[in-house]
């Protein structure tokens, strides 16, 4: 049974597992993006969707609300709480979301929408700002730039505010010169399609791009006004994958607790299932899977070839890395330990909030929550 | 532009994506485990950690709180006040836990943790009832029952509470003979467990087994006193997968609409990514994969062989299956759907509650929240 002082001690800090936030490892990656977007003579409009919090987008925007990009419209209304009054809305528009894009633009909020159909554009037909999907890499959604629909839709808004492109499929890009040519074709086909517009007498103003890993690697974004980017504030294991990022750049991270082990297998079981990294196995994809995390020491330090290998809903297994060399570290119960996200947006969207320290190894300083729902 | 009554229809009912609940369905799953476990002569100590819901556990429970299974102490904390006092926290308790464990026993809730190993059993000694994790299957922790540490952990405990298994491997099995079969030797692991327990003069008076599948193919009980499951309530496609239900029987789905169509790819585009659905892709292991989900119609009749293939944070892709003989449905821009999920755990865990219909195809009557967080 535990004695008084140390009852005291943990009634103090949150219970495992909780999402934690390096706020000096969050900043130097706003700041390298920040550079290298201004250095290219565009505008950055942030997508707030991996972060979702007021919190982190002041770290990112500073105190001054400027131009963001969000998922949801719960994101739309409480960034507009917080004074941000230049909102896209990047996911294509349903008719049935309309009177809440209304209800925002009576705030004196300018809520840019998204879409890629004649039936959409008839639906917000001078309503709302709207910018026209385009498909650069048959990833998901979005008009081809070369197809006759892409008329079509802006004749029925009348006038499109401008063009969108998501270089989605650069998630799979094996290489850097793979990205680079990724960022490239996100441009090009961008420009191409404003420029059909603009020849057919539509002004578009507005050519957006933008992903992590091609705002990184983009070398030129001549005919591009704005770079959309969200998971660059935290980065992942499977931006570590790919090359945008080094595993000490991750800034968020989930804090377990040993709670058993199973010597004949190699296995330490925590506290941290599922249920706190997220059913998110990106790195399975890549050339080096790290299964559910990579594992690390409260202080940031890594555990060489130690992963979450498997998990339930509360449940983690950790283990060697089928092969290694190294040996099984000692961590006993009670042991607190971090498990780095494949993917920081499914990871962090299984917590409430961040719990913020200053830099790696401090003491908790903040909590910080997180938007939740649509 | 929307005309106002489409304004107003619209604002009274839920923004997409958003949980279903039928609640017709769930009180049938309900009531067939608890005549089935009740036939059996065994107690029921249902598993709240999928439904995480005071208002849900009313259904399986009824209006006089009887014992629960939870997998959090947030859990343990939002049912201790609703009323519940005889609670089971089924997670191998960390050390750090106890003063959360203590304050809940000083409001009369009789909270029992779960335990693998003597550290945790000297942590716990005589301060809280506690059971002992048996190893069935290799699946997670657990001590084997033959292990000398088995009587090790007793000792340091004094006065074990009884013992407890999880099949967790049954979730793998390719046939109702090999279910059966699970369910037998999760029976036989514990009441040897229990048996050994006895024979070094421990009282044991708690043999507790359960998973949904095995609950629901047990043939013989001899020696348990109670039988824990959770999924069963909403169950899923998984479960439909190794014959456990039909996908008529799954409780829950989440709601999405169509936003957009590739005709040239035949994809239906919808505004319910994995951040609605989760990423579990729990039938990617079974015989027949059902990608992200079955559609159906919000009614829920099923759309034959069309399914959510693809998902991106707030993006989810329909097509039909592979090799399919079937016409894509035509299914207009704000067209709703519902989308069934692999794993209801995981899928009702994206969201903050459940859109409560009385039957399939009625209206929505009530708004459920979920318990949150650890």
């Amino acid at each position: 049974m535990l004695d008084l002082s140390s009852r005291l001690a943990i009634v103090t800090t949150p219970r495992t597992p909780y999402l934690m936030l390096d706020r000096s490892v969050a900043s130097a990656n706003i700041a390298r993006l920040r550079e290298r977007i201004a250095g290219l003579g565009v505008r950055l409009r942030p997508h707030l969707k991996t972060t979702k919090s007021v919190d982190v987008a002041r770290l990112v925007v500073g105190d001054v609300p400027g131009p963001i990009t969000v998922s949801t419209l719960a994101e739309a209304f409480a960034f507009a709480d917080a004074g941000y009054t230049d909102i896209l809305y990047a996911v294509g528009i349903a008719p049935a979301k309309l009177p809440d894009v209304y209800a925002l633009q009576a705030r004196d909020v300018r809520l840019t929408v998204l879409l890629d159909s004649v039936a959409q554009a008839e639906a917000v037909a001078g309503s709302a700002p709207a910018l026209i999907e385009i498909d650069c890499d048959g990833h998901r959604g979005g008009v081809l730039p070369g197809d006759p629909l892409l008329l079509d839709i802006a004749a029925a808004l009348g006038a499109p505010a401008g063009v969108l492109v998501h270089a989605g499929e650069s998630y799979h890009a094996r290489s850097i010169p793979e990205l680079e040519a990724a960022a490239e074709n996100e441009r090009a086909v961008a420009v191409e399609a404003a420029t059909r517009l603009r020849a057919a007498g539509h002004e578009c103003p507005i050519v957006s791009v933008g992903s992590t890993p091609t705002a990184h690697f983009a070398r030129d974004l001549t005919g591009v006004t704005e770079v959309r980017a969200g998971n660059y504030v935290l980065f992942d294991l499977v931006m570590a994958g790919l090359g945008v990022c080094t595993p000490a750049d991750i800034a968020a991270a989930v804090v377990v607790t040993v709670i058993g082990h199973n010597p004949g297998k190699g296995w330490i079981m925590t506290d941290g299932g599922w249920m706190a990294t997220s059913r998110d196995r990106g790195t399975a994809a890549q050339p080096v899977d790290q299964g559910y995390g990579l594992v690390t020491a409260l202080d940031g330090t890594i555990f060489p070839d130690l992963l979450m290998v498997d998990a339930s809903q509360e449940h983690g297994t950790l283990a060697l890395r089928e092969g290694s060399a190294e040996k099984l570290p000692d961590l006993p119960v009670g042991t607190p330990l971090r498990i780095l996200p494949n993917h920081a947006c499914a990871t962090t969207a299984q917590h409430d909030g961040y719990h913020v320290r200053d830099t790696p190894g401090g003491e908790l300083t903040a909590y910080w929550p997180r938007v939740r729902g649509w």
